[in-house]
Formats: C-alpha cells, structure tokens, sequence
C-alpha cells in the first residue's frame, strides 16, 4: 500500500467522505488511490477558491468536514480567502495539498513556494508528512484537529513521494478533543452580572453553536428570567431563521448603527461571540462599538459548548428554555415594482420552502437582517463569516451537496462579490445541485461608494472608475449560460417572484439576474 | 498632506504611473488620493489574481514596474500565484496592500490576516508602513527594491491610519542598485570549458535578459567560435521570435525530452539560466535533467547583466556578435480541417502581425517552441513563468497595457488554465485593448491525463471525472460575451485563420474558441 493510499482508507475510516478538489501534478497518487478504492464523493472545482468554499458550506450543513484536495503553493494560496472565512467561521476542514518530492524540493524547481507558510495563515494545524509510514497516522491528527469543537481548518502537506512510496499504514479514527468545560466561575460571573442593579441593561451575545438547536430558547429564557436581552454577532456562520424559531436580531454592520443598539448595554455576556469591535478602523470613531463603560463577560468561548454554557446559566439564574412565540406567514400580497431591500426579503420569505438553505453575500442590498424572514417558513441562513469576499457561489454549491441534494439553497449574491468566484456555477450544474442564485446587480461596489463616503467628500471620476461595474455591462445570463447554468433577467419583484417559483420546481441550477 | 498622497506623488516621481487595482475599505484613502492628484492610469481587475497577472504583463513589455492595489490579507492571497510566476519571472511590481489601522490590528476584527506573511511568500522586499511619515520614504525604498535587476516584487503594506493620517512627506527617488559586475573569474572559468576538449559538447545555456537585445547574437557569436551550441531555459519570461532574430531552441518540458535534448553535453555554461531541473520530481525519474558526470557553470546570475556576461566571454574567446541567418515568411498554403498543433502554429506565425506580442498558455496543446514561429513576422513571446496556472488571459491583458495599445496581443490559453483567471476579459473589454484569445478547447485537463499516466495505469472513472471539463460543455462565446467581449467559435483551422484576421481588425478585444 503506498501514502496515498493510506490516506484514502485513513480519510474513510474518519468518516471523511467527500473530496473537493482540483488536484495538480502533485496530487496525482491521491487520485489514483481514489480510482482504487471507492467511497469518496469527489467534486471537482474549477479554481481552489470554489473548492475550499464549497468546503466550508458543506460542513456548516452536514456538520462535519470534508476534505479538499489542493495543488501545492499557489495552487494553496488561490483556495486561501475562503480558508480564511472557514477559519473565522470555525468550520472543520481537512486540506490535503500535495507537494514537491522531498528530495526534489532542494531543487528549487519552478513551482516551489513555501506551502507550509501559506498554511499557517488560516490554518489550526499544519503539518508536513515526511514518509509513507506517517500518512495514516497525520491523516488521523489532521482528521482530530479538522473536528474539534466546533470546528478548525487543518492543513496536511503531503510530499509527492511520501504519496507514491510504498509502507503507507491505515490509522484507527481519533476521537476528537471533547470541548473544553463550561467554567464554573463563568457561569457564577454571568449569573452575578444577570441579577446585578444598574443603569443599563445586560445582553446576551450569541455566536457558533450558541445560535443552534435549544441555545436561543434557553438564551430567551435567561432573559425573561432576568429583564436581559438577546442578540446574534453580526458575522455568524449558521442561524435557523422563520417560523417556530426565535427572531434574533444581529448586531448591525456599519459602526453608528452598532453604536446605537448596543448603546442600552452596561453588561455584555458573550456566549461564543467575540467583543463587538467594528470591521475596520476608521477616522475619528471608536473600533469598540460597545459602551466604554460596559463590562464584558466571557461566558463561553467559541470552542466551548456555548448550549451547554447556556444550560448551566439558566440552572443558576433558576431560568427553563422559553419556546419562541408563534409568528405566521405574512399573508399581504407580495411587493411589485422595482426591487427594494424591503421588497426583496419579502419575497424570498414567502417563497423559501420549509428546510430550505438562504445563502447571503449580499454586501450592501437586502441586509438580509430583514425581519421578514421571521416570518417564513423554517429554514436555515449562512453567510460571509470573515469578511474575505467571493465565498456566496462556492459556500451555496457546498451546502447543497452537504444537504445531499436534498434542500433547495437560494443565495443572495451581489454582483461584485460573486464575480470573485462564478466558476463554482460549473459545480452546480456539473452535480445538478438545487441551486437558486439571485444576482444582486446594481453594477457597482456599492458597498466601498458607501465606505468612500467614510473618508470624506465625493467621489471624483478616478473613484467612480475603481468602483464601477457597468463599464461594460456584465451580462450574467451569459456567463451563467456559459457554465451550463439556465438564467433569465428581471428588475421587478413581481418578476423575480416568478423566475424564483419556477427555479424551485427544477431539480438542478438556476440563476436569477436581479437588476436593482 | 496625508500618508496616502505623499504614496501617490512619491509613485509618480519615481515613474510609477500605472496602478492595477482591486481596491477595498483599507484602501480607499488611496483612491481618494488618485481622485485629488492627476497622473496614474488606473485599471481595475475584477478578482487579484487578474490585477497581479496584469502587472507582470505590463512589466515584461513596459520594462518598468507598475502598482498593484489590493485589499489586506485574504485580497492579497487571492493575488499571490500571479506573483509567484512573477517572481520566477524577475518582474519587477509594488505592490500597495492597504491594512487594518495599527490601534485596530490587536482587536482582532475578522478580516485581520497576517498579510506580512502571505506578502513574504512571494515578495523579494517586504515592509509595513507605521506612519504618515514614514510612507513616501518606504514607497521609494519600495520602488527601488521593484526595480532591482532585472526586477523584484516588492510588498509595501500601508495600514490604514498611516494612510489617512497627516504629516505625509514625498520622497524623492532612489536610484536602483546597479546589476552586481560580471565576475572576471566566471568569464575565464567559462572560456576554459569553451576551449576545453572532452567527449561531449558545450551549451550555452540562456534566459532572462540573456535572450533579449544583442544576448542571441553574443551566444552564437561564441559558439560558432568555438563550437558550442546555445539554449534557452524552458521557462522565459520574454523572447524575441521570428525573421531576423535567433531561432532558439528551449529545453524541453518533459524529463524524457530535455535528457534527450541535453545528452550530447558534459559542459554547461548558465547565463542567467539556473540548473535544467524538472519540474516535479518522478518515480524513477532523474530531477535532474542533464547529464550526470556534466559540470555546470554560472557565467552569470539572473540578477547579473546577462548581455554583459555574454559580451566579456566573447571578448575573452575571441568571438563576436553573429547576426541572426536570413529567415523567410513561409509561403505555403496555410493549413486547414481540424486543428493540430503544427497547424495552429503555422496559421499563428503566417499572421501574427510585426511588433506582435504572443502570450502563450497552452499548456498541453500548441507547444509554443515550434519552429514555425521563426519565420514569422517579428514578434515578443511570453509565456508562464512559474508554473501557477491561470496567468495566460491577465499577462495579456497588461501586456496590451504596458504596450500602450499599440501592439496586438494574440494569446494561445488552454481551456482549463484559463478558467482560472477569465475574469480578465472584462478588463480588456473596459479598457478597449487590442487583445485577440485563442482557447484552446479540449474540455479536459489535458496535461495531468499526461501526468496521470506518469503514475501508471489507465485513468478509472474517478480521474477521468476529475480531469474532465466536458461535463457540462463551457461555453466560452457565451462567458466572452458576458464580460462584453465579442467571441466566436470554430473547429477547423481555415476557421481560426478567417477569425483571426477578423480580430486584428479590430481595435478591442476578440475571443475565438477553438475546439481541439
């Protein structure tokens, strides 16, 4: 058996099953290994930048990871901003990126580049294997490390002839680390700030698995219990939104409107979020977007079980899970007329089916925040989670095939974001996915004519130059078309409606070019 | 005067004048500093690895470094395989990566990376600016770094309250380092190889500047003197082809080809080359692809004058410059019915116009060494540099660019490689450039079918899977069109020839998609 080899049954016994990739020269045993031995889904990517989204959006659905499998070097670097927003996001990843011959290395041949350092900068674990005999045994740590709680990107580097030697070993599954334990002085802390008398009021801030399954209705219930409130971090990688859930409000994005709703705050408990700071610098305003008098309280970091932090404080503060209230489905007719914000989340909340997936790169339209969807039927909302652009198309192809295929994604997708990663419209056409993408088309950067404004006056023509999209006019039901993808354009919501109803009874991709 | 304006004047005065850019919030104080001071051409690239591949194509036909603009950290990823064949290349390019306020940085905000880290991997100068003050000494130092024989990247990152805050102050330029002499002991080490008897021969082995100006004339000059043969490296990042220059032979790509190809030598003579190594190593295949009892001998390194090197050992041995022989346009039919290589070359060489630039990504079909192209008219060639796919379609564009629009750019882009980087096409169409794209369509990864079989075996269903690009077919007339390229498709060669003809009429853009 050689490295390669090893790898794919040590990936299998793990219960890593599916393999995103676009493999190189160097990666070439893995794929063979992969025509020896069956069980692995392989989807292929046309840019690294698809595959290592594609591999964030499937663990956020199936709740585990996948692995990638990646070019050495720049082959790495190309999949590295979506690594980042896995990375921020706590996704579990495992990246098999091939390498240069041990031997060959000192070569410096053209193609070598530091693929170790390129790791380290959005990865928990690195490591490069040196022999076909470690292969398992890396394969099972990186396995490990990919599955601590709640999850982190882990990166095995593995030589060309560590792949192709022969002595490669199976490796038993790890288990995983068990989180680390709710701290019980955390706990007695927060429950003190809870019941503690002052001017402002108490906040429950919650982020990662604080947001999922009983956490929002035990949040709920400390609050009523305690006259605290209850708020989502602004970047969060996976909220269950609509009917029978809790309408959690997010912190807001820019740094005023932040200011302003976490003004009421004195006392801020994070359960898995981190202290709201703004999302850059900026002259003459405050990073922190939280009162400077406000005492920040750490219930439970993010690779601590924040339902389980949040169990132990409703048990202390004498609080039970409080179901969310009814909400039923907005029964006005849906909005007409050219698309606004408003418009749009309303439309999508009547027409998301019961299970569905929203996928927001939104930027600037739609928010996505919209109360709107409190209303719609239950479903699930991912979205941009370390701010590194272009993740909409890849993270929407990944759900689907995390979802097995079985639960429509609809994604809301600027256009100036998504054209940082269109390729991943291949994919889903290649896997017949049930995809629905709407193009947000104002055919601009919207979003930096707003951060322009931020450093004072008007635009000048250089400006508008850098930051328009329109010059010519992207066509999106061509590029679509062109990876196979059917498209059709509308700038009304009446119009989007219909292409949206009529892309949920397909079985495959479908794109929606919403000029806005 | 803030940080970000003493960049732009300290820029222009140091002869940067054209600024590729994917700009974001860090960077917009510089945009707004292009808005107030008159001089850059700016030109946007929807994705980085578009804006890096432009400034490469630029440098290697401007002679000159341009400006990048990119966005901190996962921005800069997305640039950094162009950079990579950059760096292989010797292009010299700044680039500007805007950055997290200092006081913001420790916060931890979630588009915070290590961007020093991503930079080094790839820049030969790195630095992050501290203040307003500090920031037109460091874009000098910058600049001299970039313009370091025969070009360097430099990395110059500019958190975002240096650039706002005041107290910028403009530097003046700084002259770059002279090219480290010719060693004289080198220049007499290689004329006593030269003069040397031995079983087998000399080579001169050429790359860099080596190949440009009088270097082809030198090197033969020499070897007809004393009856050594000339070479140059595989990987150049410029070469002059067709009447009246050099046929030059390049080491080929695969280990079997270039062994063959350098057996009859015991002696060979770098200038400006480095060793003949493969580019990945192989089972059971030599890295090394030359002889193994030859001596090598640097007569000059590719941060030496190559011309000069070439020019002391003619001197030594006696030799001088040997005018290229008489080379006539081909006069025979062109070549029609269905595309193969040598036709291709031949339709190309019969029309490519003088002063052309032929940028060549073809990967797996077309080669690109046929000696057709030698009785072209005069052209430039350039061509991957570093092995990162997905440069083919940016290098052109910036070429076309650092050509002022005066030279057509014809590019040969296998299907596969060029998906990563097709957001180009925009750019080209925005900016009107006289860029003409053949896509060679096989639908396939082509060239690991070639290294799959390297491994051994017939490829299972699970390789063919990933290497193929027919499921579904890509429609490049419609991706063309959608970046608002007019396009067309073909499958013979008398086709190619009737559409390339076409383009060269035209002022912009034009994309024929051959099927191969």
């Amino acid at each position: 058996m050689n490295g390669a080899e090893s790898l794919v049954h040590t990936l299998l016994k793990s219960g890593i099953d599916t393999c995103f990739a676009n493999p190189g020269t160097s990666e070439m045993h893995f794929v063979a290994a992969l025509d020896r031995i069956p069980g692995m889904h392989c989807v292929l990517g046309l840019h690294e930048t698809v595959v290592t989204g594609m591999a964030d959006g499937y663990a956020r659905i199936a709740g585990k990871p996948a692995c990638t499998l990646l070019h050495c070097g720049p082959g790495l670097a190309n999949g590295i901003a979506n690594l980042h927003n896995a990375r921020r996001g706590r996704s579990g990843i495992v990246n098999i990126v091939g390498d240069q011959a041990t031997y060959h290395r000192p070569l410096d041949a053209p193609l070598t580049a530091d693929t170790e350092a390129l790791a380290r900068v959005v990865s928990a674990w690195v490591r490069t294997t040196q022999t076909p005999q470690e292969v398992g045994r890396d394969t099972a740590e990186a396995v490990r490390a990919a599955r601590t709680h709640p999850g982190q990107v882990a990166t095995l580097i593995l030589p060309a002839d560590a792949s192709w030697g022969d002595g490669g070993e199976v490796a038993e599954p790890l288990p995983a680390a068990a989180a680390p334990p709710v701290d019980p002085a955390a706990v007695d802390g927060a429950a003190r700030l809870l019941r503690g008398k002052g001017e402002g009021r108490t906040l429950l801030l919650l982020a990662a698995d604080a947001l999922l399954g009983d956490g929002p209705s035990l949040a709920y219930g400390i609050a009523a219990a305690t006259g605290a409130d209850v708020m989502a971090q602004f970047l969060t990688g996976n909220l269950q939104r609509g009917q029978g859930r809790w309408p959690l409000a997010r912190v807001p994005y820019t740094v005023e409107a932040a200011l302003e709703a976490l003004a009421p705050y004195d006392r801020i408990i994070q359960v898995g979020a981190t202290p709201p700071v703004s999302f850059f610098g900026y002259p003459g305003k405050p990073s922190q977007m939280f009162p400077p008098q406000a005492v920040l309280h750490v219930l439970s970091r993010p690779d601590q079980d924040g339902i389980a932090a949040l169990r132990a404080l409703a048990d202390e503060v004498g609080a039970t899970a409080l179901p969310p209230p009814q909400s039923n489905a907005d029964s006005a007719p849906l909005p007409t007329g050219a698309p606004h914000a408003e418009g749009l989340a309303r439309v999508l909340a009547a027409l998301v089916p019961e299970g569905g997936i929203i996928c927001e790169e939104s930027v600037s339209f739609g928010g996505g925040t919209g109360p709107a969807y409190d209303a719609a039927a239950p479903h699930t909302w991912i979205s941009l989670t370390g701010g590194a652009i272009g993740d909409g198309f890849p993270l929407a192809t990944g759900a689907a095939i995390g979802a097995g295929g079985q639960r429509r994604v609809i994604s809301l997708q600027a256009d100036g974001s998504g054209l940082y990663s269109l390729q991943a419209l291949w994919t889903q056409a290649r896997e017949r996915l049930p995809c629905t993408t709407i193009v947000l088309a104002n055919r601009r950067y919207q979003i930096l004519l707003g951060e322009y404004a931020g450093v004072g006056a008007n635009p000048g023509p250089t400006a508008m130059d850098m930051l328009d999209l329109g010059n010519p006019v992207i066509d999106w039901i061509a590029l679509a078309r062109g990876f196979g993808v059917e498209a059709a354009r509308t700038d009304t919501l009446e119009g989007l409606a219909d292409l949206l109803r009529a892309s949920l009874l397909r079985d495959g991709p479908f794109l929606i070019e919403l000029v806005i």
